[in-house]
């Protein structure tokens, strides 16, 4: 078992981060005995399109990178409004749809995958609820182990998801050594991680002053930088952007300047290391306080606000990566006094609001 | 020709916005002499996949709801990370991509569509600029005729790539009475559009005196409330978020308090009308800020801060809805003090910084 904090967490949010290394663990568990059927499921797809929201559809993205980049299955993303207000008529006989829920109760995401179904597509369910609609509807229910969560910012589901889908990715594979050795590693690595996470007051102080906030990813690190800025939105209210490092330097990296802070989330090897690197020479040359999660020494520079990527194969790293913007999120809202449990202006609402539940399901 | 501003504008943003239904009509003019090669290319096509980044991307999510909606093509948008950092082997035979870059030299997007045609798709580009590399390499070259755009936010170019976007709907359709009749009527449409929305000293201080702006779109209109979002953030730095209704009723609602403002973009006819409505009264139920554009009487309520719908078929629509939007976000960049044109940390890149070059085109 992987450890966790021996002291008592601040809030409901830090203590399901700190959680995180044995929700995954439990996860991977659970994942190994489904691995044949994914297998099945996904050797005749012709392509694979997920149906998301929200914090979800990040997990979506990060699970296009798996299965695009490293199990060669074209992967694509879908407005689930296509689906549900349009019911498209378009052909998907061959295809997998891969629906994704913590709550497995998101109407509109049960909705569009029974669209999926409809259209001929192989289903595949990624719920925290084994008892949920989007599990009971999809071909092969993949049930994460993260527990209830209490907290409305969702950490240890979005990670379990992830855990998942880098088991998908696996299963699509047959066999991957390097990948299998690193999902072995991956409980303790994430715990290694957070334990390093300690001393965040200096870089949560430069992130909260800032007038903008850019979080900007590289490579299949892009979906944590997207899940960390929405963190930051929805627990501090910081006027904050994610992007991808290709597309955060076709113009806005002209918004670095002093009163700005980038967050830089990079991997420690691979072909995007350059862009983690030279992103961070640009954000010093410009004197814009700056945290550097992963990249390499570097790009983390010698001031100490860096936290290495975890000792982990490229595609698992942004596991460990999206871990240290978690906590520099609930510590940020807890500095600027607001409560990170229960953010103003959100609730863990899976189902629509009562006012709006006639008019989004009209069936 | 469809008529334009009669008085100087204010900043160059406010003229180019002023001159999008001459450059939507040139587009229009130039569109119809591709529409049979474009036929040609989709009718055998399996899938279609958008690679953009940005404004553009906004686009090609319009251009997913265009050809999945309305054509029956599956369209889906894919990271262009996974074509540029990772050039994932994935068989797209038979499948059409899409490049769409307003200057058509975005590195990364070129690089993109290149991959893509090596992995067997046939490409398309949407483009401003004729003799650019995106329109040199693809099959097929659509280029807008929004001519040169001086200020930094897009304005003409974006609302010529989904022109351009509509025809290639049309031209997949073979035919399409009321898409036709639609698209005859847009720039007159367009120019009516903007001759009413003179009085938005209202509107524009509400929304700038917002804690939180939430941008929320309906249905097709879901890709041009990202764009309004991206307008608010690029020229007046406000905390803005773009939603899609389907997944703005699943939490975020929330947010709706006295302290922040809702800016809700809604078709005037379809399934999507009730959503529209139900967020519009929900929001004055709770003594927000509201904007309504588009949608219906009911949804506009009797506030005044409404913009009715053009008078065109819903999947036409959004190319209207997105001009208030335009408007508002130059008036609240002038009223905060802002330069509209040259927003601060924005530059009109296409290639990457000097610095970033030899960093993302190693090659």
């Amino acid at each position: 078992m992987a450890g966790e904090a021996a002291v008592a967490p601040s809030s409901l949010m830090a203590g399901e981060i700190a959680e995180q290394p044995s929700a995954v663990e439990r996860t991977l568990v659970a994942m190994a005995s489904y691995r044949q059927e994914v297998s099945r499921l996904l050797r005749r797809a012709r392509f694979v399109v997920f149906l998301a929201h929200g914090t979800s559809a990040h997990a979506a993205l990060y699970g296009q990178y798996v299965l695009a980049t490293y199990a060669g299955i074209p992967s694509f993303a879908m407005p689930v409004s296509i689906a549900t207000d349009y019911a498209a008529e378009i052909d998907l006989q061959g295809a997998v749809a891969i629906g994704i829920s913590q709550s497995g109760a998101t109407e509109d995401v049960v909705d569009a995958l029974m669209w999926a179904r409809s259209r001929g597509a192989g289903t595949l369910a990624i719920t925290n609820e084994a008892m949920s609609a989007l599990a009971g509807l999809a071909d092969v229910a993949l049930v994460t182990m993260a527990g209830p969560e209490q907290a409305i910012p969702a950490t240890k589901t979005f990670l379990s998801q992830l855990a998942a889908l880098a088991t998908v990715g696996l299963a699509a594979l047959g066999e991957h050594r390097e990948l299998e050795d690193g999902l072995s590693r991956l409980p303790d690595e994430l715990a290694r991680v957070l334990g390093s996470v300690f001393d965040l007051d200096a870089y949560s102080a430069a992130v909260a002053a800032a007038s903008q906030v850019a979080v900007v990813g590289a490579g299949c690190a892009h979906p944590v930088a997207l899940e960390i800025a929405l963190k930051f939105r929805e627990t501090a209210y910081l006027a904050v952007s994610g992007f991808a490092a290709r597309e955060f330097v076709h113009g806005p990296t002209a918004v670095l300047g002093e009163d700005a802070a980038l967050v830089l989330v990079g991997l420690s090897r691979g072909t995007t290391l350059l862009q983690c690197r030279a992103l961070a020479d640009l954000a010093r040359s410009r004197n814009t306080p700056l945290v550097v999660i992963g990249g390499d020494g570097r790009s983390g520079g010698d001031s100490g606000e860096w936290v290495p990527a975890p000792e982990l194969p490229e595609v698992l790293q942004p596991l460990g990566l999206v871990l240290p913007g978690q906590v520099l999120a609930e510590r940020i809202a807890k500095n600027l006094g607001y409560d990170p449990d229960r953010p103003r202006g959100l609730v863990k609402v899976t189902d629509p609001p009562t006012v709006l539940r006639d008019v989004v399901t009209p069936d």
